[in-house]
């Protein structure tokens, strides 16, 4: 079969098909959709797109996505959050989802996965000594475990329950509350439901 | 509530929810996975972007999308088209499912759209004048209208029909057969669809 399409939309068609849960044919709809918007929405992307990696770097304590221009996290360094109280979770934009909810004003940290043998990702891929390292400093009096309620997340809350326990530190290691549906991934979560989780989370013994 | 997320990483959500179904929780998704996945790949999809719309044009025979290095389209210039057949479809992009058949030989003419008070798209937005040149020109002996199954797709095809007529050409206007999708089970289908499958019975040899 010969070519059908220019190259030029090819090459946008193959690059958007690489995006999650893009197939061919919403590939095309959406280059299309560039192509017959004007020439302006394409070249604002692709600058927003060029830019992305250089303009965003990641908290050197919380593992939060920040701005290139910033040393760290406002969601750490802000006067409002309490360092006394860290929430743990898997990935970056889980910490949009509790935000969301206005409940909470504590600090993140960020462990960049869930333990995953299967995908390979094992504990000492997560920022785990970091997290341990910031018990100490900050003093911290509380550790929501806000990892996702899949298997993987569940693993990683009770090893990281433990590895908190054998720093015999004075810290209370709690998790979400069960009103999350399992299954359902942190940044999916409605707010109402996710500040129920807030408020009914339960001291693990 | 505080800025969450990257300016960098912000404009790309932006940038990408403007892309046709995609809400702001999808746009997230897509930004995170570009800015996750290697800065290569990121900016490759900026780069087939900002060149999209320099790099196709329109065929002036068949409104075709061509690379804009191209003339004419292949699909009408190419030595094995037969110019004297010509499906009429609505977007660049129907070309490719019907080439995707490998049964049609023909050449295309893509009107740009269907009529669509509602939308303000009249008859006078179409590539129609110009297909009627063709008829003459290239001694068109059958138009396929393969115009969507829409009410504006329908009504299109009954203007074209129309309009070919009324050139007194000798040119047979045929349109794709409607009826029962391969696969799809009889109980499911809609009653207009059952109709014109019943209108369009072929008798078994």
């Amino acid at each position: 079969m010969a070519q059908l399409l220019p190259k030029a939309l090819l090459a946008v068609i193959d690059e958007l098909g690489r995006l999650p849960g893009v197939g061919v044919r919403t590939a095309e709809r959406y280059a299309y959709y560039l192509l017959r918007s004007n020439t302006r929405n394409a070249d604002e992307l692709a600058k927003a797109i060029a830019g992305l990696h250089s303009g965003v770097k990641t908290c050197p304590v919380t593992f939060a996505l920040i701005d290139a221009s910033e040393d760290i996290s406002p969601l750490y360094s802000g006067a409002d959050r309490n360092k006394k109280l860290v929430a743990v979770v898997e990935e970056p934009l889980d910490i949009i989802a509790l935000e969301r909810t206005g409940q909470y004003h504590g600090t993140y940290h960020v462990l960049g996965g869930a333990i995953s043998p299967i995908d390979g990702i094992g504990p000492e891929q997560l920022h785990v000594p970091e997290l341990l390292k910031r018990l100490k400093d900050d003093e911290v009096e509380e550790v929501i475990i806000a990892t996702n309620a899949s298997v993987e997340g569940e693993s990683t809350a009770i090893f990281m329950q433990r590895q908190i326990e054998q720093t015999k530190l004075p810290v209370t290691v709690s998790r979400l509350a069960r009103g999350i549906p399992v299954g359902v991934d942190l940044e999916y979560a409605d707010q109402i439901t996710l500040t129920h989780a807030l408020e009914g989370r339960r001291k693990l013994s």
